[in-house]
């Protein structure tokens, strides 16, 4: 759910360090000769690496339906090296990679689930370097960047000072409301055993750094009304009628650029058939704002319209066998969260990219960070490297060439080992 | 599908016979002494007839999903003395009576099918002589009714002269367009045979004659646009501000009330997630009107209205990655039908209506009849007796007081007994 657009207009809006000082974990990793092992090993896994992704994105994993994609993603995390692999009461696969006990647990993440429901076809078409299919870039590639990291640290015999938790998590997207993290951080067994998280969402080269959750609700707005016969009860008030008005009225809502804040009407649905009056007629809808202030006026303007829309259809035709309703259900609740600058996570993903003669580029975004930052427990989210386009949509594709996906892998583990520590 | 207040409203329309002359066979029908024992087994048989119409109502059948209440209703048909049952190729039920051979032969019809979508809960409840489930009156109560009519020709030893053939028929309602009306008269082995027609549709107290055949189209409209991620994507046009705005402008379009002119946003659907901008919104839309005329003026209105919407959506937001486009897909098409007020079979039933002490009611609807009427075939469409409301909603009930159901069950049956003519 990493969105350019959001950190380079928030880049500006927030902070936005085009230059940055090298942190000393990060600046020293490139020259540590284990490292470049790391390296080495990633780039020789690169056509393995490229089978996986496509055989993760190639198993659905709508949101609340992520086992089969979790069962598989466990096995592949167990062939990768990685111990204690399991999946958790919530459906998050977790596994570790045992430090030395003598530093912080570090976790990293890539979501399982994509915003496709059942039934799409996630078949991967490939065009030279290109890989097409919903959701190969948000966040298949991310998963299989966590299983080639693993192999990498094992081929060059990395002994790192924390342990590294790698998670395959549930959740992220849509209806899930981050209830993987939610679960992992407030309930699960490793609650209060992490002390920095990295999220790795879709692809892009790998020196973007989300610092700032973006806060979001989601609603499901149903409007509800007597119903009826399209010919006999013609005249009658109809849900659809209200709906309708209220999904124009919202389409013209005004919210400002900066800080960016957003509106969208996502799933629609309601009605028995197409010669009744419906007695429902319902629609989700995404709000997200960089300030919570924002979100909270435009949550309010919302509301409002919603209800203007049914007293207008209540006006408009006969309420005689009965009133259109309308109820605004809060489906989804993403905290704000936000880390300093200053902070070690955030200085030391700034020397490693740097190190690789990559600019930061600040911004923020809405994904599984969330959590942690609103916990006060430090997070960041990051690129899985390539390039890539369309997500969240069935033209979805990614760049899997060679050397600018290596990079970003690579950049990845770095930022990981100068986090977690090589003894 | 049968609506009193198209009925009452296109009465004053078209033309309307509060008196009417007795025609020779429908006037005879009552000082028949074989009539009285029908009357009288269908007064005695009238318990069983509303345990059969709850157990009708509690066998789902939505549309194209009739199989299973085809065969249950195939073999009530059966158990009551009907022969020659079988379910043709389009899955209507058809049973006949045989006549002596010496008059033409005619059709009586109910339709299995309802408006309700799988998984409704069809449970009968009862309160009272109130009984309270979707489709217990549109259409179950008028199958029961062709059981209790089969056996009470039996207990009379009635003999007719022509075939009666009984008819649960598919296709009524919503997506089904008339499609079993459709193989009986234009394909199937009866096709050329049926020489009169009767459909009986829900409750009512039996005084209404259906003698036009509303013209009704119907359309699936999709609004198909590039979609994207809610938050990145925002700003780019949208195929659900499309909808909505498609919506707003037709619940303002001007429709006549004479000759009435309806339209109805059934269906409504679409999208992938809430934090997706779709790809693809839809609505089912169904528009009827008295005349040829006004229904093509509104079809020609809302088809214009449906790319005004787009277009407007196409100026309000950005097309960097793709326009909206629309698609208006015809999915039903109810021909038009009209039977002249002196057709014997309209002078028949008006005869054995207020040889009942009723006034009869002439109007227009949507319903089976139409097919037979488009191709000349004198049909009519009656009311199957007793009370009943709120028909295509889950409110939908009907009254089974005893008298006022078992009297509008005499009418039906005198009506099709003068048609068929008792030797």
């Amino acid at each position: 759910m990493f969105t350019k657009i959001a950190r380079n207009v928030v880049c500006a809006f927030i902070v936005c360090l085009a230059t940055f000082a090298q942190g000393p974990a990060g600046g020293r990793i490139v020259l540590n000769p284990k490292f470049q092992a790391v390296q080495d090993a990633i780039a020789r896994d690169h056509d393995r690496f490229v089978r996986e992704l496509i055989q993760i994105t190639e198993i659905e994993a709508p949101p609340f339906k992520e086992e089969k994609r979790a069962q598989a993603f466990a096995e592949m995390l167990r062939q990768s090296g990685v111990t204690d692999v399991e999946i958790d009461a919530e459906g998050n696969v977790i596994g570790i990679r045992k430090g030395s006990g003598n530093g912080p647990m570090i976790a990293i993440a890539a979501h399982l689930d994509t915003v496709f429901p059942e039934g799409t076809n996630v078949k991967v078409r490939r065009e030279g370097s290109r890989l097409y299919a919903p959701g190969v870039g948000d966040d298949s590639r991310a998963l299989a960047v966590l299983l080639v990291v693993a192999r990498a640290l094992d081929a060059a015999k990395i002994q790192t000072a924390g342990d590294i938790l790698f998670i395959g998590n549930v959740g992220e997207e849509g209806p899930g409301d981050l209830r993987g993290m939610k679960y992992l951080f407030l309930k699960g067994p490793y609650k209060d055993k992490i002390k920095m998280f990295i999220s790795l969402d879709p692809y892009g080269a790998g020196n973007d750094i989300t610092v700032g959750g973006i806060g979001s609700k989601r609603f499901k707005v149903t409007f509800k009304g007597p119903g009826g016969h399209s010919f006999g009860s013609f005249g009658l008030v109809s849900p659809a009628y209200a709906f309708g008005n209220a999904v124009t009225k919202l389409s013209r809502m005004q919210v400002p650029s900066r800080p960016k804040t957003t509106f969208n009407v996502g799933v629609i649905g309601g009605g028995t058939s197409v010669n009744s009056i419906p007695m429902e007629s319902w629609m989700e809808v995404d709000i997200r704002s960089e300030t919570k202030e924002e979100l909270n006026k435009a949550v309010d303007t919302f509301t409002r319209l919603m209800h203007e829309a049914v007293d207008e259809e209540n006006r408009a035709r006969s309420t005689s066998q009965g009133r259109i309703e309308v109820e605004v259900k809060m489906i989804g609740d993403r905290p704000f969260g936000q880390i300093p600058m200053s902070a070690p996570i955030v200085q030391t993903a700034a020397a490693v990219m740097q190190s690789f003669g990559m600019t930061p580029i600040y911004g923020t975004s809405s994904t599984d960070s969330n959590i942690p930052l609103s916990l006060g427990i430090p997070a960041v989210t990051l690129e899985s490297g390539g390039t890539g386009g369309r997500n969240h949509t069935l033209d979805e594709w990614i760049d899997v060439e060679k050397t600018a996906s290596v990079r970003g892998i690579q950049v990845a583990a770095g930022i990981l080992l100068s986090l977690a520590g090589i003894q």
